[in-house]
């Protein structure tokens, strides 16, 4: 059988990454094979493009460099990582995937949600999720959270992760992928609600 | 005045370097002011994205990655380099551009040259040149030429290079903006029928 493939998107100090893991221990101590992976990155050749995404010192960057190289590393993890497992039976938990670059690069950025949608969905055709768990948070609460993680993404403001935040709230609205958590509540009972998400898919 | 716009295309060993070196120095010695630069690279994050795409290494690379890189690239090299240069009055001679892309990952490749030109031209609206010079010629010629300068580009074989040309010949004839070059003849007459078509051009 094949494997379901769960998304987790959100802004940086969401909380998603600490979800994801805890998932990922739920679904394993239920006997199911479980592959945790992330964006971008998550391949030799991803984790290079990503280093030259996060690296301060390639500030100038422009934002279609910076949209191109996340969709480079993105197809090096479909095709090397995604899909393989996916067909061997096991379950891929992705942190953040191809609305992140909607998000950021498209609606934050010039680029706008449509262009990379089609251009992830229809062009590349990306292997499409289950399920895309949304942590929703407001950007000031996020920064207290994220504390010190602060790379080239996070250092662009509040009003710039509320276009992000706005960004992935528009997305959720049109595809029934999404599922939206109100992630400023505590973590356990935002880690709850992700789990019954998660056991609806499965 | 705006500068001109001039892409030198063509499988390796096929000349156009050497050419593109001459022009460059015809075009100064006439007191224009030139601009030279290759593809993929000629930023300092271009140049970080060519040691990925061109390391051996890398040999795993998908065929949507590799497209995705050279298209980051080249964003960089576009906003960065070529319309400052072309909007102060200078001279851009490229040696690559985004037909090399649409005929090797395109045509050579699985994604088709259409959907290369398409993402160039009217996603992420890369400056149009004002020539493209086609130094064709057939892979046998090439290979002898290229002698030692074999990367993981050259190794692929002369099928994958004759597919390669026949994707370049196609868009030139598609492409008023094409010149085609018999390249397998002399050095000395190839460089004269360049010269006589930048000259149309300026």
């Amino acid at each position: 059988m094949r494997g379901k493939f769960i998304v987790f998107e959100g802004i940086d100090g969401s909380g998603k990454s600490s979800v994801s893991a805890k998932i990922e221990e739920r679904l394993k101590s239920s006997g199911r094979r479980v592959l945790r992976t992330r964006e971008p990155g998550g391949t030799p050749i991803g984790e290079k493009v990503r280093a030259v995404l996060l690296d301060p010192a390639n500030a100038e960057m422009v934002p279609w460099t910076e949209l191109f190289l996340y969709m480079a590393s993105r197809a090096q993890l479909v095709d090397q990582v995604i899909r393989p497992a996916l067909k061997e039976g096991v379950d891929v938990l992705c942190d953040r995937y191809y609305y992140s670059t909607a998000a950021y690069q498209g609606a934050a950025g010039k680029v706008g949600i449509p262009v990379v949608l089609k251009l992830a969905e229809e062009v590349a055709k990306f292997q499409r999720p289950d399920l895309v768990l949304l942590f929703d948070v407001p950007p000031q609460v996020a920064r207290q959270r994220a504390g010190d993680r602060r790379d080239r993404v996070e250092s662009k403001g509040e009003a710039y992760q509320e276009r992000v935040r706005r960004g992935f709230l528009k997305m959720a609205k049109a595809d029934r992928r999404f599922t939206v958590l109100d992630a400023s509540r505590p973590a356990d009972e935002v880690f709850e609600a992700a789990r019954k998400a998660v056991d609806r898919v499965l």
